[in-house]
């Protein structure tokens, strides 16, 4: 942990810095990945499979029988935490579907968007020590909104070939049911150029290890498009002297459980809150699972002196976080002025953890400071805007001339023509 | 040109690939310009700029007379073109600035996004044979609209160190003045990383040629985002037997005089409209000044004839066009079911010509079958939605349970800590 106090502005540019992740040496293996895939198909996907998960599937697609047994293994009580989770999440993103008005630019040329739902997605959901079916919901939902047609989940299946039932019992929830085994880079590739078993996909989502990461940059050479470029996971916490130093702590590690690459940072303007977090968070992180992991974590955190708030929110905007929270006497004025962080978290009150799993917002967020440029995963991710225009007679009277000049001045004479053969069929009339 | 009668099902996607772009071999060299221009700044901009455009313009910034000067050297006629053309563009984007509610997902909890504009934004407009100042219009409009805060142009000078009074003037008149003489992948290497001269921007816009192209995405791997990936123009036309020929042959002739590589589909149900177009196509290709050009692409051009209008349509969906005009009796009918396109020119006075420069869309537009999961730009491509969330003392008591839950199931033990301290918080008040 490395507290720092008072650092001047010209070094927080060094101090925003994410550690660099040369993964430049791994690029070769999932190339060939990638195009042994491409080639052998399915063959290729179980060879991979079997060599780096250890599992070797009956078949790649899950079968509806696992999908029923799935219902019973999921305990009543958290069926029922799911279902509240899953209904915040789809109200805030139906919010999100918002139709565009036709526009009359000119007289007699109408333009207007269409939201049209991208055909086919593959949504990739992490196995690995613990089922995420929170990236179930968090993929699943906004998909099922936009209305895409063929909605299909890659997963790992375990050693002994089996998928968590917690994955396929949210799935079938929101109305998934094509569901394959498999996982890591193979899985993207499988989705990226399609398999006998497993059908290609336009655009792919989901948060994956390093190799998943890699792939997916890859694809993406190959016109297959991603949700965002992804790091490891931030958090950072802006907090005053009002601040609960216990609740500070309690984020920070939540953040730092994630692995040990996380990042996690703490502004504030108050000296004496800072010993008081590193109190709170000593004690706390015995009592963490995976402590671990957050110990590890934590050699990196940095915990963050300036003068005011003002130069808290100027750092953090600089930093451009996955996760901010706003921890403050009064959240709701700072918060107005984050110009890049992934999503912000308004007072004492609202924790990380909320919008992980319920509240309703995304968690598929950009990390690495592209939040200075991306937005997270939302409805608008799983849809294509198609523009349309519609001219009529007197908008080509109206408009025509114009074309002619600008085309002619960009001497792009086939371009003029087509607007003058039209302007010219009208004088005739 | 190739005359396609009915083909049967099982080869439309075959017809539906474009011509691969292997550009794996530009790769090294683009890599190799990009890393100089990182670590040896503006030396490498005009060390390229000299090797590649013979160009040594004295300062890569415009200056303010420059920009002065430009504005005596256009034509009243065009400027009052240009007017009409950046009145409709600012009409079309500024409806796309849409705000969503506040959404109270549960009671105590509340979620909204927020439009951000990119801080720094980079647009290319590219020089060579004309000066594409209607380029200058489609990115500046948006990035302007969305509140970009820094707004720069890199465009190539010509071999005399200067860049064309059309882009200038045009960027001036828009509000745009940090204006940069480079070009080429240097350029974009640039506006990556920085250089004494050119500023770092997040995110590049723009156009380009093949160098141009591979720079941007291989840019991206550093985290810089960019609009789209590229690939050569193309259009799609569907016409039945009340369309007018003659407009359609010059549709046709408006994207093949782009390059030897433009993409020019026809799509009809009806055989004498294509001896009707053939017979357009070699009369107005006479009259072109670009003929050559046109001549080349239309080597590729596929004129194709199929059962029905829904065949058509059916067809252009799985072509997922760059531009497509419908030209059949009721355009209206058959634009509801274009599923992937990037834009649609409505009925048949709505030629291509109009978006490209004045109707009011955007022309910078998905390629290469990518509209299967790409839109165009638009003002939205200049922001980011950042995402919020607040929760009082209520949300937590209502939500906080289903949090615990949720996170225990993913074994994220931190994750529910987070919640349960704050939910004991409560009950010992």
């Amino acid at each position: 942990m490395k507290t720092i106090l008072y650092p001047e502005k010209n070094i927080w540019n060094s101090l925003c810095k994410r550690p660099s992740m040369d993964n430049k040496d791994i690029e070769v293996v999932i190339r060939e990945i990638i195009e042994s895939v491409r080639s052998d198909k399915d063959k290729a996907v179980f060879h991979y499979s079997a060599k780096f998960d250890g599992a070797s599937p009956e078949n790649l697609k899950v079968s509806h029988t696992e999908i029923e047994e799935a219902t019973g293994q999921v305990s009543e009580k958290l069926k029922s935490a799911i279902n509240v989770a899953r209904s915040n999440i789809e109200k805030f993103h139906s919010a999100q579907l918002l139709a565009e008005p036709v526009i009359e630019t000119s007289f007699g040329v109408k333009c207007w968007r269409k939201n049209v739902a991208i055909e086919k997605v593959g949504l990739y959901v992490p196995g690995g020590s613990a089922p995420l079916f929170s990236t179930v919901l968090m993929l699943g939902i906004p998909a099922k909104l936009a209305g895409c047609k063929k909605i299909i989940i890659c997963t790992p299946p375990g050693k002994d070939g089996k998928v968590s039932p917690l994955i396929l019992y949210t799935a079938h929830l929101i109305g998934i049911t094509e569901i394959y085994k498999v996982g890591g880079a193979q899985a993207i590739a499988a989705m990226a150029f399609g398999t006998e078993s497993i059908p290609k996909v336009y655009k792919i989502f989901g948060p994956g290890n390093q190799y998943v990461t890699k792939a997916k940059e890859l694809i993406q050479q190959s016109g297959i498009s991603i949700d965002m470029p992804a790091g490891p996971s931030e958090v950072l916490v802006i907090a005053d002297g009002t601040a609960n130093a216990e609740f500070i702590a309690a984020d920070l590690l939540s953040q730092a459980e994630h692995g040990p690459d996380s990042q996690v940072v703490m502004l504030t303007d108050n000296q004496e809150l800072i010993s008081e977090v590193k109190a709170g968070l000593e004690k706390q992180l015995q009592q963490l699972p995976r402590k671990e992991i957050a110990t590890k974590a934590l050699e990196n955190t940095m915990l963050i002196l300036l003068p005011s708030l003002d130069d808290c929110i100027s750092f953090s905007n600089e930093y451009a976080p996955e996760h901010l929270i706003i921890n403050v006497s009064d959240s709701g004025i700072l918060a107005k002025k984050v110009i890049n962080a992934g999503s912000v978290f308004v007072g004492g009150f609202s924790c990380e953890s909320a919008g992980d799993y319920a509240s309703g917002t995304n968690h598929t967020l950009p990390t690495n400071g592209y939040a200075r440029s991306y937005s997270g995963v939302s409805t608008e991710s799983f849809l294509k805007k198609i523009s349309f225009q519609e001219m009529n007679r007197d908008g080509v009277i109206n408009l025509g001339p114009v074309i002619e000049i600008m085309a002619e001045a960009e001497s792009l004479y086939g371009h003029r023509n087509a607007m003058s053969i039209r302007l010219k069929s009208l004088q005739n009339d």
